[in-house]
């Protein structure tokens, strides 16, 4: 049976951190919402099943929601995990910690809320992505730079499409960055090399990073 | 072996989750930061160690941080889930979606950043409060609601706290809001009289909440 992806056509966001995974396994799934009318099966999908929001994948009769529970779920059968419960556990946190680290990113352009524009909120995204740049980012780059010489698992390629993204958003920031973290930045560059990773990317199925998704390069918030 | 559970020792906050489910249980636990020096001890373990933030978890030579892998793990030891992957995942999008309704309740007090006091963001406090009561808060109700005939699980549990904690920082917005969600406050209600719970309840190991958890009572962010 082949995986079934629901998630937005038109951005990167959560998603691309399952579509990573899959692409990079060369797994057999379908990527529904880019299909025609596959927006509009994925709302009525969600509309009678319990699922709060997009990234959602169906195998089977099984139904997982929430980015870093696909990939838990996905992991050992991809082989981008071990079998074992404690090392599944390992990665699931790292993961975790991820997903945690990419809510912020969104929201240095939405602070104040998701049902308003960047524009209708950009005093407080400059305020915001100040706090980020300043303070938490370096936090989140040092924990995983010591986690860089792990076996390859899935939590290499979102750390992968972290740096991916940070580099479009915050490229000045980044920059001075990089340095600090080698380790992160030769995860990225071996990441990038996998062949069938690297057939994905240069691929129409990579949609490119835009201001929709969660990665937007504002200028002003990486001053 | 006896669980070994690390989170800050003056606030319910993260780790409360985790407290309930193993209270409720009668499970032997230690909360270590709560002990004399026990917040040394976790911190000096936390620099040792690949855990990004309390709580985290020890059982054995287990670790497990976030609130969500942490009660994942524990649920079927506990008997707080069934043991089959497919249900314990199915708990597990739960409870990871009541991770992101509670980060949208912290935020709500901190928009800009954990490293400023409220009082240095309170302007953005008030519009992200507001969106919040407006648009969120009714989108995580209804989305429980739906779900709360499901059997007995460590998600009621945490149900539950969400209700105390949301009664306790917005008590108007909530007088209005639960007879929109009648089987969350049966739920609630059902919950608060079980056995071991009650009890837990009512001694000094419940922390009562106060303004340095993620649960804050600021009137102007309930207007």
């Amino acid at each position: 049976v082949s995986y079934e992806l629901y998630y937005w056509p038109s951005i990167q966001g959560r998603g691309e951190f399952v579509r990573l995974a899959l692409e990079d396994a060369g797994a057999d799934y379908v990527d529904v919402a880019r299909k025609p009318g596959g927006v509009e099966t994925m709302l009525k999908f969600m509309s009678r099943n319990p699922v709060f929001a997009p990234p959602f994948l169906k195998h089977g009769k099984l139904l997982v929601a929430h980015t870093a529970a696909i990939l838990h779920y996905l992991g050992p059968r991809l082989k981008l995990a071990p079998k074992s419960e404690s090392a599944r556990l390992r990665l699931h946190q790292q993961q975790l910690t991820i997903a945690d680290w990419l809510a912020e990113v969104h929201d240095t352009h939405h602070p104040i809320g998701n049902g308003l524009y960047y524009e209708e909120q950009r005093a407080e995204s400059l305020r915001r992505a100040r706090e980020f740049r300043k303070n938490r980012l370096a936090k989140f780059m040092n924990h995983f730079e010591a986690l860089a010489g792990e076996p390859f698992s899935y939590v290499h390629l979102s750390l992968f499409q972290m740096i991916e993204g940070l580099r479009y958003a915050f490229p000045l920031t980044m920059k001075k960055m990089e340095s600090k973290v080698p380790r992160l930045v030769a995860l990225h560059g071996d990441t990038a090399k996998r062949k069938r990773l690297k057939i994905y990317l240069a691929s129409p199925r990579r949609i490119a990073f835009n201001q929709q998704g969660i990665f937007r390069h504002y200028p002003e918030l990486d001053a």
